[in-house]
């Protein structure tokens, strides 16, 4: 059973870094201090396993370094009170009913085909992202390797090869850093492949600034200079996050950052309508990477819905369509053959012929074998990751350091391709439908070309393709075995660094390598029967072994295979890959995602409760005593009350009239913090109670026009004499919240709260009076651990 | 506006037929009487479009028929009261909890692993009824064939070709009399294809019968006779309805039918639990009908689960995979290929090889052609098989008469193949890589074949992949014009027979062979181009449209329709003609199941509630008064009020104390008709309130043991003495049910009720006390219609 421990705070924190600074933890580890800067350097912030630990480190951390500010990494143990939750549920005010009461049949279809509108330029717009986002690589890679592949045939014959190595490293690097400077100084939360934001935000997390403009535009330029750097990084990922991106700004239909407002979709404005858009968003993202649109809605609900709405999903479907099919348009304008769509995705792994790659039945155990081998080396390559984050964050945390270690990275990668390319004397005939784009000669005979080279110096898109689809015998084993062992350990390294950048090419990479080498050995053993003879297709398997033992997604990733390859034969053998992956992966440790999401001590909600929560009820889950508004309030008390920084709170239940004594009241309306700022900045205030001077009215619009950004109670100037006015919440409040009793059990609570997409639920007593509230953090606090279950301790970091 | 009115009756009816009769209609039209036998036919009723009609119909009925029973047959605008709900919300009561808290976290995985097992049971008893069906079927229909065909190749030299027919029509017949006497007299649910009654129970509605063991034997023997005696029909969709069957019959571990308890699973026997499993049901259907295990999974999504759950979603997709996987499996052993698996499911497409039809830019507008001609043409066999069921359910009442017209459609159709394929003269040479199982000389040349008997003399599926792949120039445009029209009404006029069949396949082979046909006219006009003259691929689209049209399907259609074909290539066309027949036919008339569900006067729940219908509160669509129990409360009260069949209430909010004047109490817990109904068998009295006599222990077994199957409370016979005792509900009774204030508006409610999967919710006050209870049907009833919020009638039927 949980430890239940009485809170003092019950609402999330304000984003505002200034107010976290010097507050103590609320639970526990009382002493110690910390300051925050996760939304200012884009990785996860990581603290050592318990509390103790936690201090020493502080201690440790005070003495050595003492100039920069102190630093108590988070622990995975903590729930951080920093993130705001989104509102899922909408709060169903006079004001929004009225307007709802007004609107025609005929409005309802507008709205309805506006939807689909939006959808449909989410999907135009991420379709064309993409499209610039290739061409730019593939241009710019193609100068670099033009200009390198010169440069070494014109020193192999007179020697001197560092000198290519030098440049091949410096231009890396100068790439390299470019990306890394825009991500580290301009908006850090561009980093990686942005995969765990979108998680967290369509979960109902607010990550600071993470769908806005600039990052995208951060995204787009980051994500170009890594992979043209040479990077062991793919641009797929960062396509789920610049696709969510656009759906937020195009459904909103104007751009704060820009100060642009184009009047249109303002129905739009809230978090229940901008989810679902963020959702269709992500989906076109995953559509244009991987020419996948049905893995794309797969992967918006996998990983992010929680009700499943078939007109939504059909939405989602038709961003995913729209934006493969554009992406496929303009690339095959720009190849010269408008009109052919075969680039369906960023990634094309090429088409795999269905008679010449059958798979039967007793390969199924081997292919069972590989799964368990990806998710092997997945968490493997998890653990490493997460140790390293944990080093990066002690010691690398100041934005030049991260520039000088992505650009060591990119450095150490050149070095290690030429190394790799140069000690290589795998030798490979020319053949006449020689598919690389560069071939390199190096020391190989004339109409030869060195194999180690089509993996190392090539865009990881294209190596992928080579280790599906080179015939039988153009790698020995022991290129690939080498290959492999160093991009595993290069792609681990690059993975958190400051760059955008996705996990997916890299794994699938890497995969792809031990699958074929795999395959090898296995017709090595065999004698060779002809149905071992395609190693392609043990490639196939491995790097579906390899992704989903790293990421660990079952259903939408067997689709995004499926739909990438072209090709549904291979649909069994990669859900059993994926399944066997998960599970033994599962068994060591979370999958990539999930660590970082948890290492942030994020307020995630899972699909369910804990099994063995039915011991808990709202009661002791909850947060109390609550701080309540009545229904006609003094002015004085509401700016007193938010201003309040020690608890912060973001919801208020409303009573008729809070009683002398302080007992709790019956509950009447929910009022938010964002509304009463809204009503304040108005000052929507009467003289006194029962005046006949009526308030000023205020409409929707004036708090869609604040949403999203709603300004700090701070900067709402209001004077003695207003402090003494009154302000009627009743027609702003939302006067029907969801409740529970005390006596409910969290998984019910928990039901309710994760279907709705709850922000606040208020627990009520047998007479309806308000006695707590139940917010996010307070059900993420409990999770099934080793020991049964588990209290995270809150943080106010 | 809708015009509210108050209403008699708060609860659904029980489901006894004998209980509705002669009852009057309760809102509206209250002359009018009828009869119920939904559940005796197998078909749905249907009534006119207006009231006064309805009572015209009656009049004139009344006069000609006098023998039979008045018969007024259901109006769309009538919802049943008829139907009770299932309970997807867990009455968490103290017996529930307390088991839950014992359980330790050992317990919970062993459930899950549990669920795990019984999700691959699921899918392998599927994929084996499948293979079963399958072989049975084609060794029928192999036996037929060959017979006929010896028949007529007798008969063509000698004269006398009408012999031949006689024998072809009676053989057809006699299959068709013995699938169609079992399903109208045995079993009538386990008529037609299920999948309405499917997404009916995964909505919450109970369907009686629907998932028995003898509804399984009796439509797989249904669909295995209806196929082999050549109908129209296919035997995918009844794939779904047995695999839930199967589900529903594992999951239990036991079988009610043939009294046979495993005592296993016994956590799982609750309606929530029951319909996760029913849906890995469905899915694995769809995955051994097609071989599309993804599609599965989204059919299973789209068509019924509202609250996505990743770990449910995981279970079904393995059920999915164990389904084909064993259908695969199997037929590969009776091919005598055992390993390789190439028959993923009942029907194959074949393999559309990739580079042979690709597909181009500017045939996307020409697709999309097509899909509106499928919408239109969906549109117009979706009315046809409309007013064609109104008839069946005027003048075709009788089993004897159902298995009559079943066995005349039979002969016609023989009939009228036998004329097309005699009439014809359309000679195509026998190739030598021939793929025709019995191809018809006829009176074709030596070494040629009669085209138009590929299509009618043989299983659809053979015609379906014939069009598909037969290469240009095998059949002639005149040919499949006339086949397409005669099949079309053949099609039309067996769906909705009383036999066990699906509609997927006659809709494919339609829309195969106007899509072929356009495909071939196509290539006419444009003096055949190259990229013209495949017509296979039109009629792939042709199909997708034409389908499409139909059932209304999209995203899971896609992937069906992409799985089937082993190709992702088409994957962007099918979606676009998808989409285009689905708003182009939901233009005229909803989907083929929606209709018959509508004419079912179901209460199903769409997915969210009217747009407009913000106007309306709880408060207005409640039923109230509400029969309120005491949390203590005399048996002989409980008795009299559970044997009220005016008013058969299935859920009662527990009071406190109800008072004197019957004003509402404050709410302290909720329950079931069934609960009490096993308590009173139990006999768990007390002498009298606050005696110091326990009362009988009883566990969550004895519940258990009761589900689903509940007694009714006539069965239960309680003595006058005891009529005097009490009866504690506390520990029995749900204490924290879900509640809504009077003033939430409609959609808030439609949403709690819909994302929870509810059967009751207690509408409150602002002190907690009930008012009212909203149920299903008090939700289904708006309904968005030409004419803005419209509200059905409810009826006692």
């Amino acid at each position: 059973m949980a430890n239940v421990s009485k809170k003092v705070s019950w609402s999330s924190r304000d984003e505002d870094p200034a107010q976290g600074e010097g507050t103590p933890l609320l639970n526990g580890a009382s002493a110690a201090r910390y300051t925050r800067q996760f939304s200012g350097s884009g990785i996860f912030h990581i603290g050592r396993l318990s509390t103790v630990d936690l201090e020493e480190e502080n201690v440790e951390e005070e003495g050595s370094i003492l100039s920069r500010p102190k630093e108590i990494p988070h622990n995975e143990k903590l729930l951080s009170l920093k993130y705001e939750s989104l509102d899922y549920d909408n709060s169903e005010n006079q004001l929004f009913l009225e307007e709802e009461r007004r609107m025609s049949y005929m409005g309802f279809r507008c709205l309805e085909i506006s939807r689909w509108v939006v959808c449909g330029l989410i999907g135009f717009l991420t379709g064309l992202i993409a499209c610039f986002i290739d061409i730019v690589v593939e241009n710019l890679a193609g100068v670099k390797y033009h200009v390198v592949k010169q440069n070494i045939e014109k020193f192999t014959e007179v020697g001197g090869l560092s000198i290519s190595l030098i440049l091949w490293a410096v231009l890396n690097s100068a790439f390299v850093m470019v990306g890394s400077i825009i991500v580290a100084f301009f908006e850090p939360i561009a980093a990686g492949s942005g995969i765990p934001q979108i998680k967290c935000y369509l979960n109902g997390v607010k990550i600071p600034r993470v769908v806005r403009l600039k990052t995208l535009v951060v995204k787009v330029g980051g994500v170009i200079c890594s992979v043209a750097g040479g990077l062991a990084v793919g641009k797929e990922g960062p396509m789920i996050h610049s696709g969510a991106v656009v759906a937020a700004g195009v459904s909103q239909g104007r751009s704060t950052s820009l100060k642009k407002d184009f009047k249109i979709f303002e129905y739009f404005r809230r978090d229940t309508e901008k989810r679902d858009f963020v959702s269709a968003g992500a989906a076109a993202g995953v559509s244009a990477a991987f020419g996948a649109p049905v893995g794309g809605v797969l992967f918006s609900l996998e990983e992010g819905a929680s009700f499943w709405n078939q007109m939504l999903t059909w939405r989602i479907f038709f961003a995913s369509m729209m934006s493969t099919f554009t992406l496929n348009f303009f690339l095959s304008i720009y190849h010269e053959k408008p009109g052919d769509l075969s680039s369906p995705g960023l990634i094309n792994f090429g088409r795999f012929d269905s008679d010449s790659v059958e798979y039967n039945l007793y390969e199924i155990p081997l292919f069972i074998c590989m799964g368990a081998i990806g998710g092997l080396l997945g968490a493997l390559f998890n653990v490493l990751n997460y140790w390293l984050t944990i080093f990066r964050i002690r010691y690398i945390h100041r934005p030049c350091l991260q520039v000088m270690e992505a650009m060591l990275v990119a450095a150490v990668t050149a070095t290690v391709s030429f190394a790799m390319i140069y000690f290589s004397n795998d030798c490979q005939p020319l053949g006449p439908d020689q598919s690389e784009e560069y071939p390199l000669q190096l020391f190989c005979a004339d109409g030869e070309y060195n194999s180690m080279a089509t993996a190392f110096f090539n865009t990881p898109e294209r190596s992928v393709r080579s280790l599906f689809h080179n015939p039988p015998g153009t790698y020995n084993p022991l290129t690939l075995g080498v290959f492999t062992l160093s991009y595993f350990f290069l792609a681990c390294w690059t993975y958190g660094l400051t760059v955008s950048a996705g996990v997916f090419i890299p794994s699938l990479l890497i995969g792809a390598a031990w699958g074929r080498l795999f395959g090898i050995l296995l017709s090595a053993i065999t004698s060779s029967g002809s149905i071992w003879a395609d190693p392609g297709k043990y490639a196939l398997i491995g790097a579906a072994a390899q992704l989903g033992g790293i990421v660990r997604m079952t259903l939408s990733l067997t689709v995004i295979m499926v739909e990438a390859t072209g090709n549904v034969t291979y649909g069994l053998p990669i859900m059993l890959v994926l399944m066997t992956a998960k599970i033994v992966g599962d068994y060591f440790v979370g999958g990539l995602y999930d660590i970082h999401i948890k290492l942030q001590s994020v307020p995630f909600l899972d699909w369910e409760a804990p099994a063995t929560s039915h011991s808990l009820t709202a009661r002791e889950v909850m947060s109390s005593p609550v701080t309540c508004f009545n229904r006609i309030e003094k002015v004085g008390r509401i700016v007193d009350i938010l201003s309040n920084t020690s608890t912060n709170h973001n919801g208020f239940p409303v009573v008729p009239r809070v009683n002398e004594n302080n007992e709790p009241g019956r509950l009447c309306g929910l009022i938010l913090r964002s509304q009463l700022i809204v009503l304040l900045k108005h000052k929507v205030f009467v003289e006194r109670a029962h005046s006949r001077l009526k308030q000023r009215r205020l409409q929707l619009k004036d708090f869609r026009d604040a949403y999203p950004r709603f300004p700090p109670i701070q900067s709402i100037h209001v004077s003695q004499d207003e402090r003494e006015c009154m302000m009627d919440l009743t027609e702003f409040m939302n006067p029907t919240p969801y409740t529970v009793p005390q006596e409910t059990s969290l998984p019910r609570v928990f039901k309710l709260f994760r279907a709705l997409g709850l922000r606040h639920l208020v627990v009520i007593d047998s007479e309806n009076r308000v006695v707590g509230l139940v917010t996010r953090k307070d059900l993420a606090r409990y999770h099934l651990g080793r020991h049964g279950l588990e209290e995270l301790q809150l943080a106010q970091t």
